[in-house]
């Protein structure tokens, strides 16, 4: 493994040099290396919470917050559940190799188009020690080599989770960067290098990365998601959707911010819903329509449609039409995961599409945009671009293809 | 259509907005108006040929070299053609729709991957008055708008285009931005507005654009390609795919660059290639082994490799290995289309696996790598990125996709 020694731009290119080797291993050797790596990760839990006590300590002394506390913080729990996402990824089938179309051509050549690895991926992260092995198993899995930015918070445990993955692979394969943002800018700045960077974070990373960034940036996306209840809706099953979306989980990007309903069904669904949605702990801030059928609502704000409010608060909004419900999704979504609930076809079908988001649900929780809900393993993020990867990012997403064309002889007339 | 007096931001905003209804337009209307686009073409060709008169003149008094000329004059020969290349897109399959992925959850939800436009597309040209049409037409066959910014030598015969052009589809779907440097870079700020800028141009554009995109842009890109003959090479194909290679289109990005010769086969093939090619008017730069096989050849320095010489001109080496051929095509190529001529399956096996590119021929020439050669139809250009589109980009890589997802009120326990 790396050490911190040389510089970022030697690391990105000795992970150059190892793309190379790890784009030609087998499935075999990658998945015994992996499942290698999930035993030693539990042989050797004591010196990672060392590690990680040493992390907690200086977060205690720099006063992080009891949240970023607790997202540091491993315990053998959490060191069991990495190992077993790293058993679940080397279980998946490899991406690579894989043959999305071929075809013929008139004069004989045979075309194949082959799914291959990207080549460098660069995974630029907070407070989580659990994505620096996640991260690390999705990228080598399909073929990648890995240049790993965690957080200085987690530099102790993060170093030790490298270690044990690192020897598994060819030499610079996996390799920790460190540093401040001159470090980052040298690392956006390796293009013809890295091949693409993820970062994981929020707006702040977000806007020091798109500042400098030469190499292609793939951003794991906010959600401002909604769930409109058109006139037709099993008035139910609506509440049951709305509750799950906004709180089976608030602080996700795939929970729901807004909820837009029907002016033909608010006076039925409104008071319900409303009293439910107090019951869980959700603060309700209503257009002034809603707000007359809603107990105990604040008024909202322009701002508080545009806002991902990723906690128990929720947007609530009367419309006019199905009409007006996709309007207002596409003016103020991310394009992310959108659901609407309703007994007629046409409004489905209209909503399905009219509006602009990776996921659009018809009678179901936006809570199912997800690499592991949607049956590709596991996820290295969300995307809200519509380049590349749209929608929940897996092995496939991590690499690119490349046509092989095979002849005897064949020159253009 | 839009004329000059509104600014690059309204244009891009009325292209949005027109982008929605020609995302649901259905194919046959589409298909259409693309017919009666042709129609009017031939229809109004004298129209057409005033204003490049008018073009020309300007050219002559500023006068553009005799090459620019000849890429920004018409004829009705060229009229027709450019009517017959949008009569062929009408006839391609329509890529909107197309059902890419798709598969029931456990839970019963149906998930439906399915190809959707990309919403507005920019392309910022030379030259070339056909690149108006060409690239509308593809843009508008695959459900996006268009922002055209051409070269303002073209500006009278690029205005009467997409006049033609603009009125068979919604307002704003077709739109011609002018201006310099300023207005370029407006453009490539419409972060959230415009989708995809598409570049087709030299260097200079490339950088200029660059240094200012927060929009996503995929580069129609350069070629640095190969020809690597193996020692168990048919030595008669060889000649033929290096001679096709280098001499059937010298100026195009799919020409080869550079002549790999393993040194078994170097004493029976280079002196007779050697011959053939300054016979085509090829001028060889040769490496000390090859040039002591070769008659005429000058020295070729480190640069000479590195070089896409769009000319008459071949750099030519001999190389010890296949081995050493696949290092010296991933050090100097970019990654655009790749040969190798062998009889060995091992080595052929090798290359494909190997080579980092786009598009990798075994015993074919390199100049197959074409949207139109490999069946996708037209092409606005070839990438040589990874993401996204590489490779030929046609209408399915003007496209992204979405996530449709239908239930019975399924919910995320």
């Amino acid at each position: 493994m790396a050490v911190a020694t040389p510089s970022v731009t030697d690391i990105c290119r000795a992970a150059q040099t190892a793309s190379r080797e790890l784009a030609g291993m087998s499935s075999a050797l990658k998945d015994a290396a992996l499942l290698r790596v999930a035993d030693a990760l539990e042989e050797r839990a004591p010196e990672i919470l060392e590690a990680n006590a040493r992390d907690l300590e200086a977060g205690r002394e720099a006063q992080l917050s009891p949240a970023l506390m607790d997202r540091l913080a491993l315990d053998p729990a959490r060191i069991g559940s990495i190992a077993g996402a790293v058993r679940a990824i080397a279980a998946l089938p490899d991406p690579v190799g894989e043959v999305i179309d071929g075809f013929r051509l008139a004069n004989g050549l045979d075309v194949r188009k082959v799914r291959v690895p990207l080549g460098v991926i660069a995974v630029v992260y907070e407070a989580r020690p659990n994505v620096t092995v996640d991260a690390a198993a999705l990228c080598l899995k399909s073929g990648n080599a890995i240049v790993l930015r965690g957080s200085s918070s987690a530099a102790h445990s993060n170093a030790v989770l490298a270690s044990i993955v690192a020897p598994e692979f060819p030499d610079g394969a996996v390799s920790l960067v460190s540093g401040g943002r001159e470090q980052l800018a040298e690392l956006a700045g390796q293009e013809g290098v890295v091949d693409l960077i993820i970062p994981r974070g929020g707006e702040g990373l977000k806007q020091a990365l798109s500042a400098v960034a030469k190499v292609p940036v793939i951003y794991a996306a906010s959600g401002n998601c909604h769930v409109y209840v058109d006139a037709s809706a099993d008035l139910d099953a609506a509440l049951r959707i709305v509750l799950n979306a906004k709180t089976q989980r608030p602080g996700v990007c795939n929970a729901a911010e807004t909820l837009l309903v029907h002016a033909d069904a608010a006076g039925a669904f409104l008071p319900a819903a409303g009293a439910a949605l107090r019951g869980a702990g959700v603060e309700l801030r209503a257009d002034e329509r809603a707000a007359a059928l809603l107990d105990g609502s604040v008024a909202a704000t322009e701002a508080d449609f545009a806002e991902e409010f990723l906690a128990l608060v929720l947007a609530v909004k009367v419309v006019g039409s199905a009409e007006e419900a996709i309007e207002h999704v596409n003016r103020y979504g991310s394009g992310h995961s959108e659901a609407i609930v309703t007994g007629s076809a046409a409004a489905a079908r209209a909503f399905q599409l009219r509006v602009d988001a990776a996921c659009v649900y018809v009678n179901a929780s936006t809570r199912f945009t997800d690499g592991g809900e949607f049956g590709m393993g596991a996820e290295i993020g969300n995307s809200t671009q519509k380049l590349h990867a749209r929608g929940p990012i897996g092995l496939r997403e991590l690499c690119t293809f490349k046509y092989l064309v095979e002849g005897d002889g064949q020159v253009r007339p």
